[in-house]
């Protein structure tokens, strides 16, 4: 309306010297002009009332806030999900989504894209009579990032591939929309922005947002819902499922170990303690002693998944104060090395099943987090297995001084990994054989050098990612090696008494489950593979 | 020996009125026999030692205690399953098993009952010339019971089945034994008493030993080796898989989240302090709000399987301070009635699962619980379900006085199951509408009568095995609940934030698995259904 009477109120422009007959005609005709567009001003305005009273009569009831969804009613409309558009073509379907973002182009237009987890599809919606009005277009495009909506629409085949959703050969052209659950806060950051990379954001000569992992971490579930994360713990869900198919298929029985302890259990120095009733409790750091009991109460083969604390003040990136412990436990007929390679085989069960049913997941992420492929040694040739002495020399040999590797630390770890990718073109490898004196109490010396014990690391990228050995059961033993490590063997008689009572040689190991995923994704950060992650200064979300 | 040489050494019987002649003839002949006998004696005497220098040399590489396992050595020779030996008559195989008991029969055999978990067969060493020793017979009977031993021998066809033992049809006749492991104190009780049930404990007139429950769990390494035991944790490990099952098939995803708290997660009164570096933390009392989050985070099904802690001073026989949670949450289209939906068949497809694949482990427990079988209601009448008010009715009807049913009561709700059992002929059911003022601020209130509550729990044999519901996931409302149910919204501001950036209606509910599997065993006990349990007054071992 705006712009056809704006001419209308133009100041004539003023000429020098006219004739009277000319001006006369001028006027006429101005004033013919005038009134033709009054005339038109006010056929315009009465079709656009009239247009304006259809328009609401007609879509009002398509589109709109829905009431707070309490289970009113049940209709039982089947709703599908976007993945399952591309077979739809023609099809009027139903389905709940997210608005990931829109578009409105002029005002008869609008373009949204529709989030479902790692999917998205372009709808449009298109003022038509008697169907899509243009309240219900700009209702529409009005609508918040995030909200959720109820679609109505018609599946078609897109005229080209659409580039921006994850669904490029369908549209929806949609006929209703209702809001499901609208954004009352403003968003810290869009889902769009969490998932840039970090090539994109450069790119844009960083007009992009970068969103830092304190704020992602802070704001954990919008974070999460971006396809990165979403491909993340998929994964994650992926790694425990093959870790229980395998020991399953191996004769192992899941068990559930108290995480509340009447003692320290490995040592008290980063031991969580509970208020207990009127007395005191500890969190497990391991479901080790309820492990190897299980052990000597003849379950022969025992795995547990559950969550593991410990009060170490590390703020590293490799370093969670709550994880999740992939834990297995088994009995020796002859030698350790039957558990060694049962860990062994179980890691490359865990790898060969990621690679073959997750690659589009690895990819998602890998898109935010590139990544060198992940290598391992495959066919006969086998895992490499190192003793702690041939790391020794490995790192000798690269330049690190012998003085320094009593232990092998964090940086000399990484420095390894290098190395042996170098060498051996593998980022998984195993350590075995280390020095009695880094061990825990409960872990078996080598049979000839009381120096040297049962035991082995497992690496990923050169981060250790599984710690085991064969265990002590022997209490006599038991007790001399707590005693030597400054431990009162009664305030552990349970753990204890199961070796009185006869126990078989068994072994096993602890993996970190953040630690695997962080590792093979390469996320750099361990926080990144921990749905809501605990670290001595975050307890929440 | 000593049978052979006894009759010489009886005194000759007296007898009256004798002649010379029949005296002398009497005396030559016990003079003759006398010599005889000594001669025999010496004989023997020189034999035996000659014998026992010879067994002395033949058997002693046979038998005996072993160096301690530290891994010696690998020879890789195949060690086998107990299970397995109907199959192998004639073989010689190599078996580590525990002796469950052993009887000698003279000084020349020995019988010894093998036990590996809830297998168990009779193997029996006999002299034999270079082969078995008396010696090794004698050492042989001496090994404690519970012992761990490495056997060598023989598989024969019993002459008749062996009822003592659960391979009944063939026997092992030992050519080497030797101790792995040794038993170093006394047996709090025998695992054969362990298993014993009431009716044969009645039977022999209270002459054998009834273990009571106390004593279960003080010595819980020994009680767990029982046959009842191994098959009890078979049972539980086949809940978790078969729970984890079901929901995979319908598109959930593992999740898990932090025990550790920043607040207590429903009610302040039950909740586990934590002291967390300077500060402190809590011990979740579900994953209940890790999980919604999840659902705002767009992961649309989530399921976790882990621990859960309760602060309560309730030592009742059906409340533990930590338990295994079977959690889950989901999206809601149209109606909650979708959760309770999918609830339902994943409790079928629980108790199908059980009685088609573990029907010998639900035997084993039976002989000691015995129990009426768990009745389902199946095929087109499906699952029983009722409503608050329709299950306050059969309780009136049943003689309850209406005043006392504003909650129904733990006795009122065994006195239901009765009901429903007599009624409606299952043990399994589902109560819906629970009035609001019982359920936790997050429940959404029915749509039409605002007392009442889209809320439900599921029963087993008359007791609560499942709380559930539809949730708020409108912020405004939720805040408002808070408040009225005295909680700060600012306390809890990561878990409101997610429903502020938008949130798809959703409910969910949460299972104790120690529960289900108490009443589907009928347990009577919780603490029978959980490997360590935790109680108010036990935290060990």
């Amino acid at each position: 309306m705006s712009e056809a009477s704006e001419p209308t109120n133009q100041p004539p422009t003023e000429q020098p010297d006219r004739s009277i007959k000319s001006e006369l005609k001028k006027r006429a005709k101005a004033a013919e002009k005038e009134k033709k567009a009054a005339e038109k001003a006010a056929k315009q305005q009465e079709l656009a009332a009239q247009q304006a009273a259809a328009e609401a009569d007609y879509a009002a009831e398509f589109y709109g806030t829905l009431p707070l969804h309490q289970s009113q009613s049940r209709p039982r409309q089947p709703r599908v999900d976007i993945a399952s558009l591309p077979s739809r073509d023609g099809e009027t379907v139903l389905l709940r989504a997210r608005i990931h973002n829109s578009r409105a182009q002029g005002s008869k237009m609008v373009f949204l894209n529709l989030r479902q987890r790692i999917e998205s599809v372009q709808a449009l919606m298109i003022v038509a009579p008697e169907k899509v009005s243009k309240q219900m277009v700009k209702w529409a495009a009005g609508l918040a990032t995030e909200s959720i909506v109820l679609v109505e629409g018609v599946v078609k085949k897109s005229p080209e591939i659409i580039k921006s959703a994850t669904v490029g050969t369908v549209e929806v052209e949609v006929s209703k929309l209702f809001l499901i659950s609208g954004v009352e806060a403003r968003l810290p950051f869009t889902v769009e922005d969490a998932d840039r990379t970090e090539a994109e954001i450069e790119a844009s000569g960083d007009q992009f947002n970068r969103v830092l992992l304190d704020t992602r971490l802070n704001n954990r579930v919008i974070d999460l819902r971006s396809q990165t994360n979403q491909a993340i713990f998929k994964i994650q869900a992926a790694v425990g499922d093959l870790f229980r198919q395998f020991l399953h298929s191996h004769g192992f029985l899941e068990i559930h170990s108290p995480k509340l302890q009447g003692a320290a259990t490995e040592s008290g120095a980063s031991v969580f303690k509970v208020s207990y009733f009127k007395g005191g409790a500890f969190l497990a750091q391991s479901p080790q002693l309820a492990k190897q009991m299980a052990i000597a109460a003849d379950f022969e083969r025992v795995y547990e998944i559950g969550p593991v604390f410990r009060a170490e003040d590390s703020n590293t990136h490799r370093h969670l104060t709550e994880f999740m412990g992939l834990d297995l436990e088994m009995t020796i007929e002859e030698h350790y090395h039957e558990v060694m390679e049962m860990l062994d085989g179980l890691f490359l069960s865990i790898f060969h099943g990621l690679r073959d049913k997750y690659q589009k997941e690895i990819d998602v992420v890998n898109k935010q987090f590139p990544a060198e492929e992940f290598k391992w040694r495959e066919g006969p040739e086998g895992t490499l297995k190192l003793s702690f002495k041939e790391a020794v020399d490995l790192l000798v040999e690269d330049g690190v001084a012998r003085e320094e590797l009593d232990d092998i630390n964090t940086e000399n770890e990484k420095r390894l990994g290098r190395i042996v990718r170098a060498k051996y073109e593998t980022d998984y490898y195993i350590i075995d054989k280390f020095p009695m004196e880094l061990r825990p109490f409960y872990t078996m010396p080598d049979p000839t050098d009381p120096t040297l014990s049962n035991s082995y690391d497992f690496f990923m990228r050169g981060e250790e990612i599984l710690s085991g050995a064969q265990r002590i059961h022997d209490p006599k033993l038991l007790e001399q090696q707590m005693r030597d490590k400054g431990i009162e063997p009664e305030s552990m008689r349970g753990y204890l008494d199961g070796f009185r009572l006869g126990c078989s040689p068994h072994g096993g190991g602890g993996i970190g489950l953040e630690r695997v995923l962080m590792l093979f994704l390469k996320l750099n950060n361990i926080r990144r593979a921990s749905l809501f992650p605990r670290d001595p200064k975050r307890l929440e979300p």
